[in-house]
C-alpha cells in the first residue's frame, strides 16, 4: 500500500516551512519534469530549476532563498537532509526476512543470537558467533567461526563474513560483499610464491556501510579497520592491515592497498588507487581515478596521475591535451632561433 | 556425447559455401595451429592466416575473398556470425538445473512462477515476485519482494536481484552479480554521513546481459535503466539513477557513476570511468581506461585522460612519453636564446 | 585456545638463530610499537627499526646483520619466510566445515567425491563432477556439471565454478569468486549484439590462488589457463582465452582482456589494465594502474600510461606535473625570440 501525506504534513516531516496551500495529498516523489500533481519534487541546481515553471508537481522542496514557485513550496534550510527525509517518508518497509530463524538456516549450537533477529533462508552461522539484537541476516549470509556482529546490523543476501571478524552496531553490508578474506601476501621460495598466513581479522566500526561485491581483507595480524561512520561503495578493495578513519567515503571501484593508513573525514573518488603503506591525513580528498603513489597531508585536495593539488591538476590536464600544439610551438621556435643564429653568424 | 557433422552439413549450419570435399566428419573446433583433421578452425587476421598452410584442420571458415586453402573451406559472407554458429553447433546443452522446482528452494506462496521454469537448489523467491515462462534460476539465486522477471531469462548461481527490480525477456545475469543494491548516496549531518533512502528500482530491458560480480544500483526514486540489448561485462559498476541506452557494450571493470545518461549504441572499453551526471550521446565510444569528466557528443570516439578524439589522443600520448626529450629541447633552446641575447647586447 | 611457545622453540620453528635468553613464553605476534613481553615482533625497514628501542616485545625477528636489540632476537637469513612461519605458528586451525558432507548439501548421484572431503552447508555439486582427496568446499559453493577439482583444494563460501572447469591440486578460491562465467563476446547483426557461444572452459593449475570476487572467464573454445603457482588478488578480471603463465602475481582490481598471453613469473600491479590479444614476455612487471596497450618483452619493468620502462616513466611523470612551468618557459622564450627578431630586423 502506497504512503500518502498532505503537503502540510510533508513540510513537518522534512522539517521545512510551507508556502502556499498545504491541503493537497501527495503519494510519491518524481523528477521535476516527470512529477504529477500528486507527487513531490525538489530543485537545487540551475538545470533543474529551469524546468520548474513547466512542472506539474504538487509541491516542490527548495532552499529558503529560491524565489517564487508555480506550485506550493516547502522551504528547507537543509535541502539535502529534507530530500532524504522526503524519500524516507515514501519508502516501503525494507525487504527483510521475517523475524526469527528460517528453518533452512544452519546455526551452530554454540552461536549466540540476540533478540529480534531476522535470519533468512540458507544462512550459515559458525561456532562461537555472536549476533547482537535486532540484526537482519538475509538469505545465504555466511558468518564464520567466532565472528561478532553488533546490534541493528543488516547483512544483505550472500554476504560472507569470515571467521573472527567484528562488526559494530548499525553496520550495513550489501549483497555478495566479502569481509575477511585472506590478504594478498606471499614470500618467494625457490621462485615460487608461498602463502603468508593471515592470522588477523577485520573490524568494521559502528555505522559503517559496505557496498555490493566489495572486499575487505583480513590482516596478517591484528586487524584491518574501517572507522566509525565510513561508507564504502560497490566493488571497492581494501587490502590487509589497512586502517581507514572515521566518516570517510570511498566511491565505487576504488582500491586501498595493504597497510595504507587513511585519516578521518577523507573523500576518495571512484576508481582511485592508493599503493601500499602510504599515509593519508585527515580530511584529504581524491578526485576520481587519481593514482596515489605518495603520502598526502591532512586537508589536501588532490587529483590526477601523478596527483597534484586539484586546481593545479586541472591546469596540468588542460596542458596535456595541448601537447601537440606545445610541441609544434617548440619546433617552430627552434627554427626561428636557428635563423637568428645564422643571421648573427653572417653578421659577425 | 560429442556432436559431429559432415563438412557439408557444417557449411549449411553456418550459412556458408562449401569449397572442396564436404564428406569428412568434424567433431570440434580448435585454433588454427592446434586443429586436427576432425576439427574445424577459422582464420581472419594476418597472424593466424600465416599459420594456415601448416594447419592440419579438416576445414577452415574464411571470408569469400580469402584465396586458396590447403584443406576444405567454407566461404562465409559474415565470418563473425558464421564462427558463432560454428561454436554453437558444438556447444553442449547449457548446465541448467532440471525443470521444475528443486525441493530445497524457498518460494513465498504469493510468488507466481511461469511454466517451464527450472529452479535450482537453495533459490529464494520473495513475496509477490513474478517469474515469466521458461526461466532458469540456478542454485542460490535470490529474488527480493515483488521483483519481476520476464520470459526466458537465465540467472546463474548466487545472483541477487533485490526487491522491486524488473528484468525483461531473455535477460542473462552471470554468477554473483547484484541487481538493485542501494545507491551510494548520503548527506552530511554534524560531520557524519546519513543514508539517503533509495526508493527506486532497476530495470533491465529485454536481451540485456550482465556480467559476473557486476553491480547495478537501484535509483533514489524512479529507476536505474539498462536499455534493450545492452551487454555489460564482469565487475562493472552502474550507479543509482544512471540510464544506459539500447545496444551498448560496457567492458570489464568499467564504472558509470550516478545519474549518468548514456545514449544508444555506445561502446565503453574496459576500466573506463564516467563521473556523475554526465550526458553521453548515441554511438559514442570510449577507449579502454578513459577517464570521462565531461559530456561527450553523439558519434564521438574518444580515449585517454583527459579524453580527446581518439586519433588526437594517440598523438598526445606519443608526445607524453617524449616529454623528457621535449624538456631537454626547451632547455637547450633557452641556452641558445641566451647566447643570442648576450651577443646582441654586446653588439649594441 | 591460544598457542604458546618458548622463544627457543620459536627460533627452531622459524629456522633462525637465537640470540639472548630463550626461556620466556610467547603467545602471539604484534607490530613493533604494540607488542607486549608475551609477544613476538619483527623489523625490516628503517621506519620500524627506529621504534625497536622503545618496544616491549619479548622477542624480535631480524636479519642476521641487524645489530643489537634491546630484547632477545632471532636472527633469520630469510626474514620474509621466517615471519610467515612465525604467523603460521600462532594461526588457529582454518575455519573449515566438518569432515564429511553436510546434510543440506545437494550432490548429484553421478558426482565422485574423494576421501576426507569437508563439504559444508548448501553446497551444490552437479552431475559428473569429480572432487579429489581432502578438499574443502565451504558453505554455498557451486560446482557445475563435470567440473574437476584436484586434491587438497579449498573453496571458500559462495564460490561458483561453472561446468567443465578444471582445478588442479592445492588450489584456493576465495569467497564469491567466479570461475568459468561466459566470456564477453558478441557479433553484431542488424545493429544488435548476438552472443558468441563460449564452449571452452577454465583451467587453474596446481597451487593457483584466486581472490574474492575475482572472475576468470571461460574460453570460446579450448581453455582460459592460469599457470601453476600463480596468485590472483580480489576483484581481478581475466578475459576469455587469456593464458597466464606460472608463478605470476596479479594484484587487486587488475584486468586482463581476452586472448592476452602472459609469460611466467610476471608481476602485475593493482588496477593495471591489459587490452586484448597482447603478448607479455616472461618476467615482465607492471607498476600499479599501468595501461598496457602494446606487447611487452620478457624481463621489462614498465609503468604509466602509455607504459614506459619504469625509471623513464618516473621521469616522464615528474615532467607531466611540471607542464605549467614548461608551458610558461616556452611562452617566455617565444617573447625573447620575438624581441631578438625585432632587434635583428631593426639592425638590418
Amino acid at each position: 500500500m502506497k504512503q500518502s501525506f498532505t503537503i502540510a504534513k510533508l513540510a513537518e516531516i522534512v522539517g521545512g516551512t510551507l508556502r502556499g496551500d498545504g491541503s493537497a495529498v501527495i503519494d510519491g516523489v518524481a523528477e521535476v519534469s516527470a512529477a504529477q500533481p500528486n507527487q513531490a519534487t525538489w530543485v537545487t541546481r540551475g538545470q533543474y530549476a529551469k524546468k520548474l515553471p513547466a512542472s506539474r508537481a504538487g509541491v516542490v522542496l527548495v532552499a529558503p532563498d529560491f524565489g517564487a514557485t508555480p506550485m506550493a513550496a516547502i522551504l528547507c534550510e537543509r535541502l539535502d537532509r529534507a530530500v532524504a527525509l522526503l524519500l524516507g517518508a515514501f519508502a516501503r518497509p525494507p525487504d527483510h526476512p521475517a523475524l526469527g530463524v528460517h528453518p533452512t538456516a544452519v546455526i551452530d549450537p554454540t552461536a549466540r543470537i540476540g533478540p529480534n533477529a531476522a535470519i533468512g533462508p540458507h544462512v550459515v552461522i559458525g561456532p562461537g558467533v555472536r549476533v547482537g539484537a535486532s540484526c537482519v541476516l538475509c538469505a545465504g549470509v555466511f558468518l564464520g567461526r567466532e565472528a561478532t556482529i553488533g546490534d541493528d546490523c543488516v547483512l544483505w543476501p550472500n554476504v560472507v563474513v569470515r571467521d573472527g571478524c567484528t562488526l559494530g552496531n548499525r553496520v550495513i553490508v550489501h549483497p555478495n560483499a566479502v569481509i575477511g578474506a585472506d590478504g594478498f601476501g606471499y614470500y618467494r621460495d625457490a621462485g615460487h610464491y608461498q602463502k603468508v598466513p593471515h592470522t588477523g581479522g577485520v573490524v568494521l566500526e559502528d555505522d559503517v556501510e559496505i557496498g555490493a561485491c566489495a572486499c575487505i581483507d583480513r590482516a596478517k595480524f591484528a586487524d584491518t579497520v574501517i572507522g566509525r561512520g565510513t561508507k564504502i561503495d560497490n566493488l571497492v578493495q581494501i587490502g590487509h592491515n589497512a586502517r581507514v578513519g572515521t566518516d570517510c567515503v570511498l566511491a565505487g571501484q576504488s582500491g586501498v592497498s595493504g597497510s595504507v593508513r587513511i585519516g578521518h573525514g577523507c573523500v576518495i573518488g571512484g576508481q582511485v588507487g592508493i599503493i601500499d603503506n602510504l599515509v593519508i591525513g585527515d580530511g584529504a580528498s581524491f578526485g576520481a581515478c587519481a593514482v596515489v603513489t605518495r603520502d598526502v597531508e591532512a586537508g589536501q585536495a588532490v587529483a590526477g596521475w601523478p596527483i597534484q593539488e586539484i586546481s593545479r591538476a586541472l591546469r596540468t590536464q588542460a596542458l596535456m591535451i595541448r601537447l601537440p600544439e606545445l610541441a609544434a610551438e617548440l619546433k617552430e621556435l627552434a627554427a626561428r632561433v636557428e635563423r637568428l643564429e645564422a643571421s648573427a653568424d653572417h653578421r659577425s
